[in-house]
C-alpha cells in the first residue's frame, strides 16, 4: 500500500497548508478519500494521474473534506474522462452535486454513481477481488464515516522446486496457488502447504477523520497496519475537543493502542499551531509507532 | 485603483495556475470578482485582508470562476467575521449556497445578503458615495455578466491661496469643495473655477470574463480606463471560439480599440497553452496599450 498525504490540515486555510484529502493506492488501484478544495491542484502537484482514480470516499460534508469534489467532478469532463466514477458519501452529497453541475449547465463525459451513506453501523461499501472497503463510523458534528480498507488474502506462492519434485504438470498450478491439496497418479495426496509458501499478510488502513475520542471503533480497529487518526489539539487545547468533537494527539495515540495497531498516522492538525512535531511529541508518550502526515508525505507500508 | 490578478486561467487547473479571481480596490474598499477554487488560498499569499471584503461579484456559475466562494464564504464563519457579506452572481447562487451550509450543519457568524441577477440589460447593483458597479450582460455558454466599476466625481480642490485672497471664512470650504460659488459682502460673486482646481478624473474599470466576441458590450465601454477582456485563445485556435463562446487575443483587442479604451489587460488564458507573452503579441496588432494578466500580478492605476 502507498499513502500520499495530499491535504492533513484542519479548516482555516493558511497559504502552504491544505485540508484533508489523500490518495491510498493498493494493488495499483487509486482510491481518493475526502476532497477537501485545492485537491486537484495537489494531485497534479505529486503527480498522481486523475485517470487512475474511479472511487472516491468523502467522510463527512464539511467543507474541508469536500469542497474540492465538484472541482475534480468538472475537471473528469473537462479531460474527458470516461470511466465510471464511484462516489461514496453521505447522504445530500448527489443532490448538492448535481445542482452545481445543473448551475453550470455541465455535464459528465463518464457515469457518475453516488453511494450515499446513512447507516450509523459499519458496511462493506467496496469489494473487488483484492480490496474490501468498509465503513468507520465516527462521531462528529454532522454524520461521518471513517474508511477501513482491507487487503484480501492473496494467493498462495507455489514452491516451484515441490511442484517439480513431484512432476506436477503446469495446469494444477493455479489450483495450488488457490490452496488445493494434490492427488498424484499413484494414489498419493500431497498437501499444499508442501506445494506452496504463505503470501505476504494482507495489509489493512482506517482512515479516522473527524472524530471525537471514540472507544467504540477499537475493535473495528483490531490489529490494523496502519492507522490514520485525526489530532486536531495538542493537551493544551484539549478543552476545545468537547465542543468540536475533535481529538487530541494523545488520545489518537490511546486508539491506536487499545486497537493494537502497527502505526500510527497523525493528521487534522489545527492551523492555530506553527509546528507539528510537538503533536508527535506527545503522542509517543502513549503509542511509540507515531508519524506525523505533512501535505506531499508518502508512505509506503 | 488597485487591482490584484489572484488567478487568471482557464477551467483545467494546472499545478501552478489559478481560475479566475481578482481583487479591485478602489478608495480603500476591497471588491472581489469571481471567485474559482483556490481563491481563499491566493488571497492569503497575497496579503490581502479576508476583513476587507463585503462585497463579492460573480461573473457566472462555471465552476472556474465560483466554486472557490463556498470555501470563502466558510472561512469568514471560521474567522468570526461579523461584517455583512453581498454576493452579487447569477439566479441560483443561493440555492446552491445554503444547501453547501445545511449540509455541513454551518451557519454564517455574518448577514449574507444574495444580490441575484437575471437581467439581459445592464443594471446598477452597487452604489455607494464613491463607487458604482454596473453589470455588463456577456455572451456565454450561460448566463454571465461583466461588471463595470465606476468611481464617481470627487469633490473640487480648494485653492486655499485664493480663498486666502478673498479672505472667504473656512466655513464655507466644503461648499466651494462641492462646487458652490460665493458672494463676498461686497456683493462681488467668486466664481467656483477661482478658488478650485479640478479634481482627477474619476477612473473606470470593467471586467469581461467569459464572452465571445460581444460589440454590444462597446458603447457601455467607451472611454474605460482599464478593459479586463478574457482571451482563451490565441488566433490559431480562433475556431475553438464558437463551440466554446470564447474570445481570441484579437478579438478582445478590437473591443479595446473600438471602445477607446485607455489600457487593455488579458487574462482567462486557456492552460493548453506553455506560455502566454504570445497573446500580447497577437493583441498589440490592434491594441498597443496591452498588458497581460499573470496569478499575483497587481496594476495600479
Amino acid at each position: 500500500m502507498k499513502l500520499t498525504i495530499l491535504g492533513c490540515y484542519a479548516a482555516t486555510p493558511r497559504s502552504m497548508t491544505n485540508p484533508t484529502s489523500q490518495v491510498l493506492e493498493i494493488k495499483n488501484k487509486m482510491f481518493l478519500i475526502d476532497c477537501g478544495e485545492g485537491t486537484q491542484v495537489q494531485l497534479r502537484k505529486n503527480k498522481l494521474k486523475f485517470s487512475k482514480i474511479s472511487h472516491i470516499f468523502i467522510s463527512h460534508l464539511h467543507g474541508d473534506h469536500f469542497f474540492g469534489l465538484i472541482g475534480l467532478i468538472s475537471t473528469f469532463s473537462l479531460l474527458g474522462h470516461q470511466k465510471d466514477l464511484h462516489i461514496y458519501g453521505p447522504k445530500g452529497i448527489k443532490e448538492v452535486t448535481l445542482l452545481q453541475l445543473k448551475l453550470s449547465a455541465s455535464w459528465t463525459s463518464y457515469n457518475l454513481y453516488f453511494h450515499e451513506l446513512e447507516s450509523r453501523m459499519p458496511e462493506v461499501v467496496y469489494e473487488d477481488s483484492k480490496v474490501k472497503v468498509t465503513t468507520i463510523p465516527l462521531k462528529h458534528r454532522i454524520y461521518t464515516n471513517g474508511y477501513l480498507f482491507e487487503e484480501k488474502p492473496a494467493e498462495r506462492k507455489l514452491n516451484i522446486d515441490a511442484a517439480q519434485e513431484y512432476e506436477i504438470d503446469t495446469c494444477y498450478f493455479q489450483k495450488i496457488k488457490n490452496g488445493a491439496d494434490i492427488t498424484l497418479d499413484d494414489g498419493r495426496v500431497i498437501s499444499n502447504s508442501t506445494l506452496t509458501f504463505d503470501p505476504p499478510a494482507p495489509l489493512s488502513y482506517a482512515f479516522c477523520s473527524d472524530t471525537q475520542y471514540l472507544e467504540d471503533i477499537v475493535p473495528q480497529l483490531r490489529n490494523v497496519d496502519v492507522l490514520y487518526h485525526e489530532s486536531t489539539f495538542l493537551e493544551k487545547e484539549g478543552h476545545l475537543c468537547e465542543r468540536t468533537m475533535h481529538s487530541t494527539a494523545q488520545q489518537a495515540a490511546t486508539i491506536a493502542k487499545l486497537a493494537n495497531a502497527g502505526k500510527l498516522i497523525l493528521g487534522h492538525f489545527s492551523t492555530r499551531y506553527e509546528g507539528i512535531e510537538p503533536f508527535k511529541s506527545e503522542a509517543i508518550e502513549i503509542f511509540a509507532n507515531t508519524e506525523l502526515a505533512d501535505d506531499g508525505k508518502v508512505f509506503e507500508f
